[in-house]
């Protein structure tokens, strides 16, 4: 049996094919590329069973992944992150059978790991010596230490008002690190004249074809998790919105496959935005095909301070398809939520996970969540990684001063 | 088959026994008290091949853990953390099998979660409704957050100058959380004062018998990670040194169920000390059976700012009885070390872990560790929860500069 069955890349807007054996980024006409299984052969080759005593990782799908050779496997253990029950914010939210998956349970903190780890491997195993992006924080750094272990050499424009943390993390691991008075626009602007200038490999959000691979790996272990019966709802912190595109992705993937039954809905998804940068919102509600730029976006949640995000069509599609929703949230509730969910389940979730217990509250009282659906909270990343989102006032003692009782 | 093979608890001072089933906290003799399971009984009863698709998390082990219903497991899905090859750094070290066990991702970014998961687990169970701890950080965010999961109550006391992120977890949780402008030293006293008042669990390292059934999972992970063949050596940051502890007796435990060879002799454990704390290694320097207090300590490495350990004569007999080894390194060296490690593994380790480069440099130059040898750097966090450790000098570009090439 192949490690990969990878078949080929081909072009959503044109349904054109590319050749995944060469160094691809954009289609033709400037549209992502997403990759293809030979689905039909895996069918006849794998079994759910056989998953039972793999590593816990996100490579234990590898056959449904883009890497041939397991020796270009790049990984510091990603994957297979916890699904938690929450019961007590599920009360709380009148949501009974509320689920908690947690991607700050991962390296570098955050979700952006499964797309490094899966789009650096593959960089890897197709030759590519240097890479270049710009980046809100979290998916430079991911890249950067990625690149790091793969050997290639990281170039990454970052906004200075980025989050301290990412700029250390990608400055530790040896990348070439620039910070831009500006935004991550600008940054994109950066990066674009550097590679038109030839020698390095885009690894924009989307411009590559294998980080929707790796997002796409938190649908397979949900449903793995689930023990392939998939829950009604999924909510999704919207920014670039890859891994959205990924897990739905994934679900047809398996459905094709027959791991879930083909006549089961597939689960509705719901893009969660910030009120300040809600340019999905905005086009869902107007039943668009894609969505407008968002000017002078601001939310304190800044993985998804994206004003327009080049799968910006594929994100629609896939709340339409899967009859979901899209929602924005006040940064003032979602961080009222972040507090509510460490209170009642000790977990510490990041500003963008926790918008989406804000969402879910709107969605459940608007009874477009109805009573007894199972949901599931996509937590994107570790709450220690945004320290300067949590108020704190706590009273300081002196040595030999008794604690208030 | 019982879920939990738990006996009994005992002084190792006194060889005492005592009721595991009421709230124990030291011995008479003021000793931590340790656990002891039926392991005549759970070797008939359990096998390697039992663990096989069990969850990915320290409880697969839950034979040989203290929670005798399933019921109190109070989980945010921590343990099972990657087993990495890190050869590249290996062979700048001069030591080709190195491998990283990678503590830095599990619910609240440090190790200090399998101790609370366990405790605070087990506190549940016995019906503790308060508990109270100092801490130099990591270990009451961790405790907090495990305890406000368990709806338990939690004071917590930690040093001014503890870093931001872990006094943000405290507060978040919902914890009382009281700072001190002086050291843990100060907090433990307004802890045990409280303490005596009534009311209150201590939960202050080593006061409750627990968390090392936690620390010893890492012990239990490693061996399954390894196929049952131990690795030669185990490099270990040693503050409390309470992981170290444990490892040595999930080895020795396992050993006794048959898991491992009788006549394999048993990891060698290095702890390893900053030069500005090292009572361990100087009292392993003079075969002494406890450590002195280490005065006016200091070092970046947070973790391991620990002057007198309570359980220091435990550490101490666990390296004469593994022909371990002790040694400290320099605040310059390890994080040196920390900056190599992330360009040559992507690995963004915490200072501690950092430490632990700098000693197996030293070790396998002085020849202690032989050529050939399995070693195992055990990463006690991640490096995110540390942004401070890290020297950063980027350049700043303004929008619509070019990249430097």
């Amino acid at each position: 049996m192949p490690h990969s069955y990878l078949s080929h890349l081909y072009c959503p807007k044109t349904h054109e094919h590319y050749d995944a054996g060469q160094i691809q980024q954009l289609s033709a006409v400037g549209s992502p590329l997403l990759v293809a299984y030979d689905l039909d052969a895996l069918k006849g080759d794998w079994r759910p069973a056989d998953l039972v005593g793999r590593e816990a990782s996100l490579w234990r799908y590898h056959e449904l992944l883009p890497v041939l050779d397991p020796n270009n496997v790049v990984s510091l253990g990603e994957g297979f992150t916890p699904l938690l029950r929450t019961p007590r914010i599920g009360r709380e939210l009148g949501v009974d059978d509320l689920w908690l998956k947690d991607e700050g349970i991962i390296p570098t903190g955050s979700f952006k790991a499964r797309g490094a780890a899966v789009g650096v491997s593959r960089a890897k195993e197709l030759g590519v010596r240097a890479l270049a992006m710009p980046t809100n924080g979290n998916a430079g750094a991911a890249w950067s230490l990625y690149a790091a272990r793969a050997g290639i050499e990281a170039t990454v424009v970052m906004p200075e008002d980025a989050p301290l943390i990412t700029r250390n993390e990608t400055a530790i691991s040896g990348a070439h690190l620039y910070l831009v008075n500006g935004l991550i626009s600008d940054a994109g602007k950066q990066v674009a004249q550097a590679v038109a200038e030839g020698g390095l490999y885009d690894a924009s959000t989307l411009k590559e074809p294998y980080r929707i691979e790796g997002k796409k790996t938190m649908g397979l272990e949900l449903a793995e998790q689930f023990g392939w019966r998939l829950p009604e709802v999924i909510l999704y912190p919207t920014g670039g919105g890859v891994g959205l595109i990924g897990i739905h992705k994934a679900f047809k993937e398996l459905r094709e496959l027959g791991w879930i039954p083909a006549d089961q809905p597939l689960p509705r998804l719901v893009a969660v935005q910030a009120s300040g940068c809600a340019p999905i919102v905005r086009a869902w509600e107007a039943r668009a095909a894609a969505s407008e730029f968002w000017a002078d976006s601001q939310t304190v949640a800044f993985g998804i301070n994206v004003p327009k995000a080049l799968g910006d069509f594929l994100v629609l599609e896939a709340l339409y398809e899967s009859e979901g929703y899209a929602i924005a949230v006040d940064d003032a509730e979602l961080l009222a939520e972040q507090r509510k969910v460490a209170e009642l389940e000790g977990a510490f979730v990041c500003p963008e996970g926790a918008a989406l217990y804000a969402a879910a509250r709107k969605l459940r009282e608007g009874g477009w969540i109805r009573p007894g659906e199972r949901v599931v909270i996509l937590n994107t990343g570790a709450g220690i990684k945004y320290p300067d989102t949590v108020e704190v006032d706590v009273p300081l003692l002196q040595p030999g001063d008794r604690l208030p009782r």
